[in-house]
This record gives structure tokens, C-alpha cells and sequence, in this order.
């Protein structure tokens, strides 16, 4: 069954806001098992309104539109689509009720365009709006299934959640399940390369690879008439995935990011870990401190973007500074075994590079970043190259650091 | 002259991710001066995607398309584009180099499928993309436009601010010129109510506010024959709004952002700076550190998220933590002193805070922030009370701590 979403509102066309609807709509049909391959946004305009649902019915089975429900002038989406579907406006009793005492709580006087919310397709379901004065209408012509839907998400959300979800479902025969297998360390073409022969031809489930900053998550999607099934249909795809990905394969939970599954490795193991910053200027003790309870594991932080600091802070040698550059493996190296150090941490791990837009040289261009990590006596150092803006290059080094640093924990624990 | 919007991308129509470039492009578009009617996502499926573009050509003039650029199979928005327009696709020579250059450069190898990525529609106008392997591009047919863009923000930003915006803008016959006034430290409606004069039945110029993280961004544009006409129209209305907001004015360059202006003082006043961070564990120093050179201004940063590290990196006084605990004006106060004499620095500015989504009491809920600003043996303290998830409060908190800390240094220069 195929669902098609239209957005009302000339706020969207102007990029007044951003539209949060038609993700949260998206996803809730995505797991219903609804197909949907057609979203749109139009203006507060009859005649486009009125086009584009012509249009939808004959590709569509299943409508919904969020906005232009309002009391206003220019809120149409109500008669546009009634006209569409072939229905009368009639005056809902209760719908009438709700306004009245909504207003009254708000202390608002009511006005007469207020009775225009009152109306609503003749034989439609109303879907009664506890949050707000305008309610939600389903209606059906023939196989064709409309529903409308108010546009502020306080009202949108629980509304969908109590009365459209559990009537999408009641239609549905099939649900759709997926899992999300996340990858650090390698790239996107290169995980790509690896999986073709799973991507090619293939029919359910699905693989489909999603780039992230330094990472790749992997999304497999099935479709079947329950949840067992489904993920029956899942599993071996998943086991082969996390097969040809091993160590790169760094969760299989939706919800863990990448700095969740180092700080289970630190708590795991009971590794405590400081971060030594130059270029990155503690954006990578910052991701770290995306974590809840990362207090237990993370000692310490240094900030250390000038030599100065390196050397004060890091006790980086002024000779290393001098002959080798703050952007060198050496300089990298001094500066995760002087953090580790100084914080009485297992491990440090420093990055130290050139962010640009200025400051490179033939030799250390603009995207040369060092990354070290000292863990318990050892000290590794690695070499990245990355290109774009300077905040590009600086959340590409964060994404490198956290990866080595997940390596070396790895490495450090299977001995 | 009308632009359409069609954003490709299964992800979208999955739910998976909100479609922020949406707001982005239109906000662009509005401010040129393009009416947009329609908006659409589609997946990555040739027919239905060449239906669309078959549809857009006959209803406007410009057609934007963002996603399905990139290395991998199910990537064909360039292909149906480029069919649709009737070219026929050809390698560049010079995107070719710098895909080859930018996998060097990650030290990824090159696969097959990344030389997809090189081939254009011939006769095409390139936008080479320095921030990712694909490049856009611009295509003509007879009167109608069509721009491809690759998906991901951090790409499609920049490649729309430096390459499709002049394009775009030349096409223009009418000028519409916009200065942008950067608020901080006021809120979006106690801001909006400053000038609902201004915005009631205005006509050109008109002023629209922008809430951002911790920001209001006020934009007046004009429309006008010439540049001159149309700054002559925004000048007064500039002038009124720089009057009504005083020093909450941090900027009117489009493209200073609060810690540039920051750091702009710091260095105009030749002051110094340390951050010691709690909750916010280094994202503040990383906004610092956005700023290119600031490592004449940044002394150091310390991330003391633990109790431990707060006494032994700050010297904040254990007393002080077992009687008012981390969360609290007076650990705030003496993390600033501590830091700045740690650091040696003029100024030291210090954040502690519950981000969540646990540790909050009654007495101390998830969302209580301290900040703390030292400067020359002044210490001044701020308590607010932000909502949302654990990363939206620690943004408002970084926000807020930039503002804090330009208050300061204001009022320091001001004697």
C-alpha cells in the first residue's frame, strides 16, 4: 500500500521553518510498512493544492496532509481536499462543542471564522484535537484514503500516535522491520565495494549504505507480516555484514553513536582516558561529554592550541616543537604521553593539525592531522590528510581520533 | 521568476533524516527573490524522479535538485537529470583530479564506482566541490534551469552560498538586496516585540527575525533597480534596529558569527583567555577555536568534568564542592578564578551545569547552568535554566557562555 504526504504552508516555501512533520510522518509509515514515494510542499493555493491532489489520488492510496486546518482566510486545505474527494462541508456538533470550550479555557473570545474548524467532510471520520481547535479529518472515497492532519507538532504528534497510527495499522497487512549496522574506519564506497554483490538484485530484505562523518551506517529493511519474520528475514544478512566488516562494525543499536560505544569499552574495561587538543580545540572531549556518566572514565581535558600549553600543560619538549613542528607524529606522540601523564590516565589521546584556511605550507598542507594515543606505555600516532572547511577537516579529525582510540582499546584488551 | 525544490533521497522519505537543506535552499530562494510553489522528495528511482523533472520543466523556471550524487548504485539523480535536459553525459577531466586528489588525500582507495562521480552532462556548468567527491552542476534547456547539488549540508551549503547564489542572483532582473543583524543575549519574542511596529504592514524593506541557538538574526531586505537603491531603503530601518538593540547588536556581517566577534575583542583589547568547562566538556573552547588564529587569545582550555579534575586542574576548593556542590554559582566563580590564574590568562570564563538526562533534582533540574566569567579580579556568575535534550542544552550553554563572556569584555574596555 503506497502512502503520499503533502505539507501546507507557505512558511515551508519560504524556509521560515524547517519541516520536522514530514520526517516524524516519514518515519511512522516507514514502520508501518506504507511505501511512500512521494512527499511535497505546497503554498496556502487552492488551485496547486487542488492540482497536486488529483495527482495523488491516481498515484496514491493513502493521502495525508498536515496545515492549513486554521481559522484563517487562507487556510483551504480542508475544502480544497473535500472538494477533491467529493464531499459537502457539514457542521460537526462536537467538533463545535471543543472549539467553545477550547476558546473559553484560552480565554478567548470566540470569533465567527472560529465555526469554520467546525466543519468537516459529510461521512468522514473527525479525529478530535485535545491540543488545539482544529480537528483532524480522515475520509474515503472509493480506495483512496485521506487524511488531514493540523500543522503545529504539538498537535500533529499526538494525534497521529493515538488516531492515525493505530487506523494506518488496521490497513496494513505487512510491517516493515530494519537494523542499522554502524561502521568507523572505513569509507563509504570502500564499504560499498565490499557489500555490491548483497546490494545487487536484491529484493527484501535490503541493504542500503548511508554516509556519515568518518563513519558508514548500514541500513538492512525487511518486509513481512510480523516482527519475527521479519527480522528472520534480517538476521543471516546482518550476521553476513558483521562478518566481511569485523572490528569496523562498531554497534548494531540504532540509538549508540560512535563516542557511546568507546565510552562502553573505557567502562568495560575500566580504562580512564584524558584528550590533549590543538587544532580540534575540544570538540573531541566534547563528543566524549555527549555521553552521559562519561565522568568515570574521562580524568581530564587540555585545550592546549598554542606551543605554550603544549609545553606546559603536555611537557612537549620545546626541541620537538622546534625541530619537528606542533604539527608532527612526534609532537602528537609528546602530547598524548605528557596528557596521560598529567592526568594519571591509561590512556590520552591528542590530535594536533592544520585546520586552515591559512597556515599550510607544501610540505603540511591545509588538512594534515596528526592523531596520537598513548595507552598504558605504548603510543601510537597516525596520519590524516582531509579536505574542506576548516570545520570540515576539524569534525573529520574528532571522528579519526575516536576511531583510533577505539582501536587501540581493542587492541589493548585482547592483548 | 519560479524555482522548484526536489530533494531526492530515500532517507527522506524513510523518515531517517529532517530535511534541513529544504529550509536552507528556500530561505536562499525567498531572499533573491524567486517564488517557490512547489517542493518535493522523491527516492532514488528513475522513473519517478523523470516524471517530476518532466512536470517541474513545464511549471518553472529554475529547478533544484539536492542528493543522489553521490559514488553508489542507487545514486541516479545526475543520470535522470541529465535525460530529462537531453544531454548526454561526458567525463570531466578536472572533476576526475580532484576526486583522485580528495581519496589520496583521505588515503581511501579509489573504487570503480567513485569514477561515476566524474562524469557530467555535456555542455554543463561544474561546481566543483572542495568539502566532497561530487561535484554539482548547472544545466540549461531553452529557458529552463536546472541545478544538481550534492545532499549533504556541510557540500550543499557552501557549494550554494560561493557558486549557485551569484548564478542565481544574476538571473535577477529586479535586485533584492538584505543586511543581517546579529542578536545575542535576547530572546526570539522579547526581540520580535522590540519591533512588531517595524513588521506590521511593512512593504519593502520588510525585517524578518531568524531564531538561532542563543541568537535572534534580524534580516532587512529591499527590492530595488540598483544595489544603491535598495541599501538606501535598509539603511534607516538598519539604523532604528542597531538603536533598539544596543549592545545586543554583536555584528551586522552576514558572516561573523558570535565567537569570531568574540574573538575579534579579545584581540582588539590584546586580553587573554582560558575556558575550564564542566558539562559542556570542551564545546565552548571548540567554538573558540572555530576562529582561525585565535591561539594568540586562547592561552588554554581545561575540561574538568569530574569533581577531581575541577580541584585539581582549577583549585576550586573542596569545601566548596561538599557545601554547594559542582552545580552551583560559587564552584562556577572558582572555576573561573582558577582557571584564568592557572592559565595566566586576563579572563577565564567557566561553565558547570546539569545537561542530563539524569542527575536532576528538584531543587537542581536537568537544564540548571552556571556560567562564570573572571576578568582582572572581577568575578561575575549566571544562572539559567535551559530545556530540551542533553545536546541542546549544552549548545544554549556554549551560546549563552560566548555572551557572558563579550558582556564582560565590554564592560571591562568600557572601564
Amino acid at each position: 500500500m503506497t502512502v503520499e504526504l503533502i505539507c501546507v504552508g507557505t512558511e515551508l516555501l519560504l524556509g521560515n521553518i524547517v519541516n520536522t512533520n514530514a520526517a516524524f510522518i516519514s518515519e511512522k509509515c516507514a514502520m508501518l510498512g506504507l511505501s511512500m514515494y512521494y512527499q511535497s510542499v505546497v503554498g496556502d493555493n487552492a488551485g496547486r493544492l487542488g492540482h497536486l491532489l488529483h495527482m495523488a489520488k491516481e498515484r496514491s492510496d493513502v493521502i495525508i496532509l498536515s496545515g492549513g486546518l486554521g481559522p484563517t482566510q487562507d487556510d483551504l486545505t480542508k475544502e480544497t481536499a473535500a472538494e477533491a474527494m467529493g464531499k459537502e462541508l457539514v457542521e460537526d456538533a462536537r467538533a463545535r462543542e471543543e472549539i467553545e470550550a477550547c476558546m473559553a479555557k484560552r480565554g478567548h473570545a470566540i470569533t465567527e471564522n472560529n465555526w469554520k474548524q467546525a466543519m468537516v467532510p459529510q461521512g468522514c471520520k473527525v479525529l478530535y484535537n485535545p491540543n488545539g481547535t482544529a480537528p483532524g479529518i480522515i475520509m474515503e472515497d472509493g480506495d483512496t484514503r485521506m487524511i488531514l492532519l493540523p500543522g503545529p507538532p504539538n498537535e500533529l504528534i499526538p494525534m497521529f500516535e493515538e488516531q492515525v497510527y493505530p487506523y494506518l495499522r488496521s490497513l496494513q497487512p505487512e510491517i516493515i522491520c530494519s537494523k542499522m549496522i554502524k561502521l568507523c574506519g572505513i569509507g563509504e564506497s570502500a564499504a560499498e565495494t565490499k557489500i555490491l554483490d548483497l546490494i545487487n538484485g536484491q529484493q527484501n530484505p535490503t541493504v542500503a549504505p548511508y554516509a556519515k562523518t568518518g563513519e558508514v551506517h548500514l541500513r538492512i529493511t525487511a518486509k513481512a507480516e510480523d516482527e519475527k519474520a521479519a527480522f528472520s528475514l534480517i538476521a543471516p544478512v546482518e550476521e553476513e555484514l558483521k562478518r566481511r566488516f569485523g572490528d569496523c562494525v562498531y554497534t548494531d543499536d540504532p540509538l549508540v553513536t560512535l563516542e557511546q560505544a568507546v565510552a562502553r569499552l573505557l567502562e568495560e574495561h575500566r580504562l580512564t582516558v584524558a584528550t590533549a587538543e590543538s587544532c580540534t580545540g575540544g570538540l573531541l572531549a566534547g563528543r566524549l561529554v555527549n555521553v552521559p556518566g562519561i565522568s568515570g572514565s574521562l580524568k581530564e581535558g587540555y585545550i592546549t592550541y598554542s606551543n605554550e600549553a603544549k609545553e606546559k600543560l603536555l611537557g612537549v619538549s620545546h626541541g620537538t616543537l622546534t625541530a619537528y613542528g606542533a604539527v608532527s607524529p612526534q609532537t602528537a606522540a609528546e602530547m598524548a604521553k605528557g596528557g596521560a601523564e598529567a592526568a594519571g590516565a591509561d590512556i590520552c589521546i591528542s590530535v594536533t593539525g592544520i585546520a586552515g584556511p591559512g597556515g599550510g605550507t607544501e610540505e603540511k598542507p591545509v588538512g594534515l592531522v596528526y592523531t596520537g594515543c598513548y595507552c598504558k606505555g605504548n603510543v601510537y600516532t597516525e596520519k590524516n590528510l582531509y579536505s574542506g572547511s576548516r570545520s570540515k577537516i576539524r569534525e573529520y579529525a574528532v571522528a579519526n581520533a575516536l576511531t583510533l582510540l577505539r582501536k587501540v582499546i581493542l587492541d589493548e584488551v585482547k592483548g
